[in-house]
């Protein structure tokens, strides 16, 4: 393994973690708040450790698969600690487990707080909080990608590694282009929420803070009730806002090029779509049939469900009403399906993605139908293009060892003793980076009642969500540490 | 298909199902009950029927693997509804809905009821209700193939369909001799643990109903506290006879021939055991660490906990205690996963099977060995034999095939409004044949409360479930029934 190019991206790492802390320091100063301070403390620290390291570059800056795994697991972990700090140090959340839990949290764009008064915190802390979603949403590599010139090596390997989805568009023909490219719509559609959110007198300091949670589809809401206490119109621009950050962004990308028809004959958007039409209408019905939400207007109706099923399926996590104990178990079932499904492959959504999901269900059909037809040729295809044998065989092992992180993690979260549904769901939440489950860990719950082994677990499982299991494994693999600096390998 | 072929092994069906019924018929003349009449009437309807068809032997009996599935399919179903009406002529199930569904979980030895008081039955009903787990436990079709000398045409498709796991173990080098063996092996264990049980001072009539319903790993008690009122030897016995039920049969044809080296080193059989001790120890510790089940003896907390392990890792559904109130969450959790995993292949429990997970964890586990040792060759195997690249691949869809059913059953049980557990676990024990699941559907609860709708959803998984999915599945599938009656196809 080449640890000192490793090494060099995580300097890199902690140099946009630093100059990232310059701006809740800022929001700490407009806002006369002595809790500001930490973070100007920390962001001193990272630079220097950060400038320290890069200084030195190594003549050998080829990424393998294997650098690329090291190197991404490695940057999130750094950034979730170093992150926290601050929030140690000013004392907004005192505790290490707790800070970590809720900086990982943030990063992974999850979204589930140990807090249970988030008002009490200063607006320092509450815009880092929210601000790390943003950074996380497309991913900390990604920008270092897209500011960085870095000669030789397949930098591919670590834009592979970060991004989520069973496979990476490249929208240019280089890796940086790419990484820019992402970035500028990114920026671009948080500023235009950003805009939308003021338009409906939303205040400055809220309206940054749910653009930059709702861009990374991260959740942290700066209310105790989330978006509940917002205006109808504010919580419709954040529900349709979570919906477009949870589309691929390639067919941003192609809407840009002006290539309209390539664009919206996007298989896997149009399946999105029609999940997010199909769930309401069963979350509609399904409340209707067992009379709840009767007093409701209609209009208000569609909107709740319509910003919950939003929120689930892109795994954002805000929620404008308490669905755990006010939606029947139909509408559970469906949030739990949403939950496990996730948004498309390339949007800063967490999940198993929409179109592992369809290719998964189209293995079952082709088993089908070659009973029936057993000459026939049927192909597994993913945006009108036939899956390599490779990709289908990666996408079935994706699926094992997610399963495999979900019973270990359920069954060391059973330990706490809650009931299997908070257990279940609280895995489901942590592992598909949503925030929010249900029963007790519901969106009027927090998780700082559970134990720090749990914490832990969340952590860990939190991270490997967002970075689709392999990197988080294989780290934990007494292996990868074995073979030394020399050995590498090209997967 | 070859509709005249799968129609005369339905008339051997009835016909096997009207000799059987004669049994119920004489416990009814033994214990003077009026009940037992309905036995008969529907034994002589059944053997009228039956003879009617098969008297006319069609000249191909071709069976190919759809022939195969649509003979074992429907042969369950035939099974279950003629095997239910006696329960509704006597008045014991009065409704046709809770007779099918009480008849089809006997079939498929999955053992949930829709009975609050089974010890209201007559002596006729208790006994068909149990018999039906010693029908259902070794097939049915393979019964038949043991009494039927069938020439031509490749009755392995029939035998494949309805044996349980990946692949089928031909112990002998014809179908038929295969059959007699897994038979003759089936009744010598059931008689022995029924002396055993008679050695236990088990009343005469309890002992055969427990230990027809331990064989086929069904789970049907006779009592409404199950197992919980024997005395501990008797609990003891039909603990290992669960244990010994849920064994590869291969391993006791193995020990017959004297080949005690190659039984003991069947490697499903070991992990079988590896599973149970684990489960054990885990489900003590986690008892004892919750200050649960305290004030018993420790012999007796090993008896029971070796007994819930050994009932739902065989999927038999017997119990001794409450085990829903009574333990910790961690336990419910290992009960839940013992649930999911099922018996050894080729033996009469339910499940997904312990040799399937053992080939699924090595698939993970060859991913992560491929990312450090590129080159490396990584062979899944299953009894120290390669696993061809055919079998995974429906191993594969198995799963997938199965979390379908899994979660659209989940989906029509929510109609109900019942917690996500109490839904979740009932489709789990339908499609894993179990019986009792947690909370609602616990092992002191019953089925009765649920929609007629949920019923029949969980009549379609617990066959599903018997059959391995595909039987049921194809069947159901507009495409089945479409092709006409000359097409045929080699799988």
């Amino acid at each position: 393994m080449n640890f000192r190019a490793v090494l060099y991206i995580l300097g890199w790492v902690l140099n946009i973690d630093g100059a990232f802390m310059l701006l809740p320091f800022i929001v700490g100063l407009i806002y006369g708040e002595s809790q500001g301070m930490a973070f100007l403390i920390m962001a001193i620290i990272c630079l220097a450790l950060g400038i320290g390291i890069v200084l030195h570059k190594p003549k050998d800056m080829t990424f393998y698969v294997r650098e690329g795994f090291a190197a991404t697991a490695l940057s999130w972990i750094v950034l979730s600690i170093f992150g926290c700090i601050p929030f140690i140090i000013n004392g907004d959340i005192p505790t290490f487990t707790n800070a970590l839990f809720e900086t990982a949290s943030g990063f992974t764009t999850t979204g589930a707080s140990i807090l249970d008064d988030v008002e009490a915190l200063s607006h320092a802390s509450l815009f880092w909080r929210s601000f790390t979603h943003w950074i996380g949403g497309m991913g900390v590599l990604v920008f270092l990608l897209a500011l960085l010139p870095m000669a030789g090596g397949s930098h591919m390997n670590i834009m592979r590694a970060e991004s989520p989805g069973p496979s990476v568009d490249k929208l240019m023909p280089r890796v940086r282009q790419t990484a820019l490219v992402l970035y500028s719509i990114y920026a671009a559609l948080t500023a235009l929420e950003f805009i939308f959110l003021i338009l409906g007198k939303m205040p400055l300091f809220d309206a940054v803070a749910t653009s930059v949670g709702t861009a990374g589809t991260g959740g942290f809401g700066i209310k105790n009730d989330s978006m509940g206490s917002y205006s109808p119109y504010i919580q419709w621009v954040v529900a349709v806002f979570m919906m477009l950050f949870g589309i691929n962004f390639g067919f941003y990308f192609l809407l840009l090029k002006r290539k309209f028809k390539s664009a919206f004959s996007y298989q896997e958007v149009r399946n999105y779509i029609v999940v997010i039409v199909v769930a309401c209408i069963i979350i509609l019905i399904s409340n209707a049939a067992k009379g709840m939400m009767t007093d409701m207007p209609f209009a208000d109706k569609i909107r709740h469900v319509f910003f919950q099923v939003c929120s689930m399926l892109t795994t954002t996590g805000f929620s404008t009403l308490d669905y755990d104990t006010l939606w029947p178990a139909t509408a559970h079932i469906v949030v739990i399906m949403l939950m496990l499904s996730g948004a498309c492959a390339g949007s800063t959504g967490g999940g198993i993605k929409v179109s592992r999901i369809t290719m998964l269900l189209q293995t079952v059909n082709k088993e089908v139908t070659l009973f029936f037809h057993p000459g026939r040729v049927v192909l597994i295809k993913n945006e009108r293009k036939p899956v390599s044998h490779e990709t289908l065989r990666s996408l079935n092992v994706f699926i094992m060892s997610y399963i495999a992180v979900f019973a270990i993690s359920v069954f060391i979260l059973s330990f706490d003793n809650r009931d299997f549904t908070t257990t279940f769901t609280s895995v489901l939440s942590a592992l598909n980076n949503i925030g929010p489950g249900l029963s007790q860990a519901g969106p009027t719950e927090c998780f700082s009642g559970i134990s720090s082994l749990s914490k832990y677990i969340m952590i860990f499982d939190m991270l490997a969500g967002r970075l689709e299991i392999y990197p988080m494994l294989v780290l934990i693999m007494p292996e990868f540490w074995k073979n030394g600096f020399s050995k590498r390998s090209i997967y």
